[in-house]
């Protein structure tokens, strides 16, 4: 396996993401807390999980993403490149894993308002993730675009996902009609190196094709080719992200778990599920932030929302990720989080400078309830708010933790996918699950089939027509 | 109070949001379902809810909105026919309950990419809900608009939100100084009638005031003129939104709850929290209603979140409210909910008629794994998916709710916003709390003020010094 070492510079390490995670514990939140007995009294499994972790290296291929890349990342810039000086608009067609990394970047690590930018300030396509089959949401797509310039990036791994092969249908069709034998430079294909339809296709049509390396899962994927090119066809630093990734991953390579902060992080969020916490509310403090609680979401829920370990024994485990963007949602969420049930750990994310400042100007003196706002900045206000919010949950004894972001730039987000992968594969390990399938998704995907009559689904389609229809007393 | 019947026509009726609430009985999904004989035996418990929803109406404000809007319906509508003819761009600046209707009813009832359409197509201004003081959205924010193009709404009730008031400083600022004193022109205020700062700020600037009517709080304002100036000026049917809440208001005004659909809802909602489903998902299998998610989960999330009941005895009641899209969020948090905890009732809400068809082409017929997509719609496909979720969720034994939508339009979302907020306060009065207020967010505004230097405040800070800074060996 080709593991790069970095030369890590002292200001990369400047950029070092912290996480604290002091009001975890009961020592200073009380009951809800953890207790440092608890942490103490899992040695044993921790050992275990660190061991495995090491074992399998080998089957967790995404995890050395941050190193493998550097074959296609030429092919990956020249694509983007291409893609940039002769394409107006950047279509994104996925779903779940194949969207959200791409969705994540594209909101990180661009102007929030991208697509409306003047033409000459974008400087380059406008770009598009349309994760949904809505046929009010690919009309309105279509209202907006002008196919002639646009490039449509066709990913699924296994080639099958009727969502996205449905879209490319659509599209295939579209450009057919207006351009064509041309309409094939107009569609890259993201899939599986030799399987698949969406490989046979390209291959007769003769797609440009890059590769979902083999053992890397849809919601691990975004270090991949996935999100790689549309990042760089926006112009994102696809070799520092990686850097970034590969930095956390170094460091996250350690043994004792109070230097690995994603282990500990996992660790805790483990034992407060065990004491009924089964909701981890994300909440970065930016606007930014919001679709990396997104990618968070499809991560930790997927990943962790099993039926049963892996002996095979029910375990029916899993937390509900719930997304919060702070200051917004402290007046839509915290007064449940304050008050309510006992069920949750939060997760603040800090972001220590924000890459503007917005001025708040001194007006209206005589009126002191708003006149202490002025001669202060946004960014002022943002952080007392956030330190606000964390005092009311502090003083509601709820648990929460703290990652600490210095910068929103493309090594602190490449640290933070890192460590999310990797706290979520070592949560994985602690409960004794297999981290990396998704076996509770196939019957939907099943059903569909049968529905649309998809040859081999018939006796699926007579099952599925004995659900009850129900009683009409609650039909209203 | 001026209560109007309306005369619904045959059309408006066939028009009527249906609820089918089979699959939360313990008969159709098991165990984890609500007996009928549990129901039965909240007889006196509804029975007091249901005298308490009448004798409290008249502290329901919210309730009558659909019937008391008329005086001020036509200032609406010749306000937002000014702002249409004069100006390129409409910002409601304003958070949580100020903020969420309107960007509620801009998803819901707008083109989905309003902002990108061809000015002539668009037919309005632009339109923009800046609910955060994140300073990179802002700052985006005026990338993008012309400050001399644009109109500003500044919404709070109270005149005195730090976060709204701090935008309204920036703007006054920025305008005044392009503008002089056309800048008053510029900005319409909404707030209470006589109180606040807002109020005081408007009268001395001559901004023109709309009123945030009497005991109508944030999250139940959407139908006064906090949704509605901001959907007049995007050219929503204001009327027939009222018309769609006054006609579920009336059919919900049902003293027998197995014709009630907004109290059944509650209480089978109730009855499930009282076993453990401490997480409500909303999965609407439409793009166009992710944020009436969102103004579902303020209004169920602040309403229910009460750590006590009206006596004061502690209860830390509450559902967490999550949001989930069909299709896109199958490949997300589906895992989880077919496998994970029996932890949370899942609303389905169904889209009988989509107000577009797209047609998938039949292409690669001799690919038989693809080419069954051929020859069918998008709206088949969404329509089998989500068939295909309900009968996974439905073989796994968790309890759904369906909303049945026959189309997305004012009609439908006016029934949709009144039987969510009769639910809610059904759902409050079957919990024994105050539904209408938010304790839990004093602290933290609290906080924020005193670290934002405002005079009476000083011994607050004092005291938020003395959070513990944590142990070193949980930071790192």
């Amino acid at each position: 396996m080709p593991m790069q070492q970095y030369p890590f510079t002292e200001e990369e390490k400047a950029e070092d993401i912290k996480c604290d995670y002091n009001f975890m514990l009961e020592e200073n939140i009380g009951p809800a807390g953890v207790s440092l007995d608890e942490i103490d009294k899992q040695k044993e499994l921790i050992n275990i999980a660190l061991y495995n972790m090491r074992q399998k290296r080998f089957l967790m291929q995404w995890r050395d993403l941050p190193y493998t890349q550097d074959d296609v990342m030429q092919d990956i810039l020249n694509t983007a490149e291409v893609i940039r000086n002769k394409f107006d608009y950047f279509v994104v067609f996925g779903i779940g894993g194949s969207a959200l990394g791409a969705r994540m970047l594209f909101n990180s690590l661009k102007h929030l308002k991208h697509n409306e930018l003047p033409d000459h300030v974008r400087n380059g396509p406008k770009f598009y993730v349309e994760d949904n089959i809505d046929p009010e949401g690919l009309r309105a797509l279509f209202d907006v675009i002008e196919p002639e310039k646009t490039c449509f990036n066709i990913i699924t791994k296994s080639g099958n996902t009727s969502e996205t092969m449905s879209q490319l249908l659509i599209v295939t069709d579209m450009l057919k009609s207006r351009l064509g034998a041309k309409a094939s430079s107009h569609i890259i294909a993201t899939t599986d190196e030799t399987e698949g339809n969406l490989k046979r296709i390209a291959l007769a049509e003769g797609y440009e094709t890059f590769i979902v390396p083999q053992g890397v899962g849809g919601r691990f994927s975004v270090l991949s080719p996935v999100g790689l090119l549309p990042a760089a066809v926006l112009g994102i630093d696809i070799a520092k992200l990686l850097e970034g990734a590969a930095y956390m991953d170094s460091i996250c390579d350690e043994y004792d778990i109070y230097k690995n902060k994603a282990y500990m992080g996992a660790l805790l969020q483990v034992l407060a599920m065990q004491t009924g916490k089964n909701i981890s509310v994300m909440m970065p403090y930016s606007s930014a932030m919001d679709y990396f609680a997104s990618w968070y979401a499809q991560l930790w829920a997927e990943s962790l929302g099993k039926k049963n370990d892996i002996k095979g024994m029910p375990l029916y485990s899993g937390q509900t990720p719930v997304k919060a963007i702070g200051v917004t949602d402290q007046h839509s969420q915290i007064q449940l989080y304050t008050e309510g049930p006992y069920d949750k750990v939060i997760t603040f994310m800090s972001i220590e400078k924000y890459r503007e400042v917005v001025d708040i100007p001194l007006l209206y003196e005589l009126i002191k309830d708003i006149s202490f706002l002025g001669d202060k900045t946004l960014n002022d206000l943002i952080k007392a708010e956030e330190q606000g919010t964390m005092y009311a949950i502090f003083k509601a004894k709820r648990p929460f933790m703290k990652i600490i972001v210095p910068e929103i730039n493309e090594h602190t987000i490449g640290q933070l996918i890192q460590m999310y992968e990797l706290m979520t594969a070592f949560a994985g390990e602690l409960l004794e699950i297999n981290t990396f399938n998704q076996p509770g998704v196939e019957l939907g995907k099943d059903v569909t089939y049968a529905l649309m009559g998809k040859p081999g689904y018939e006796e699926l389609l007579k099952e599925v027509q004995t659900m009850p229809k129900g009683d009409n007393r609650f039909i209203f």
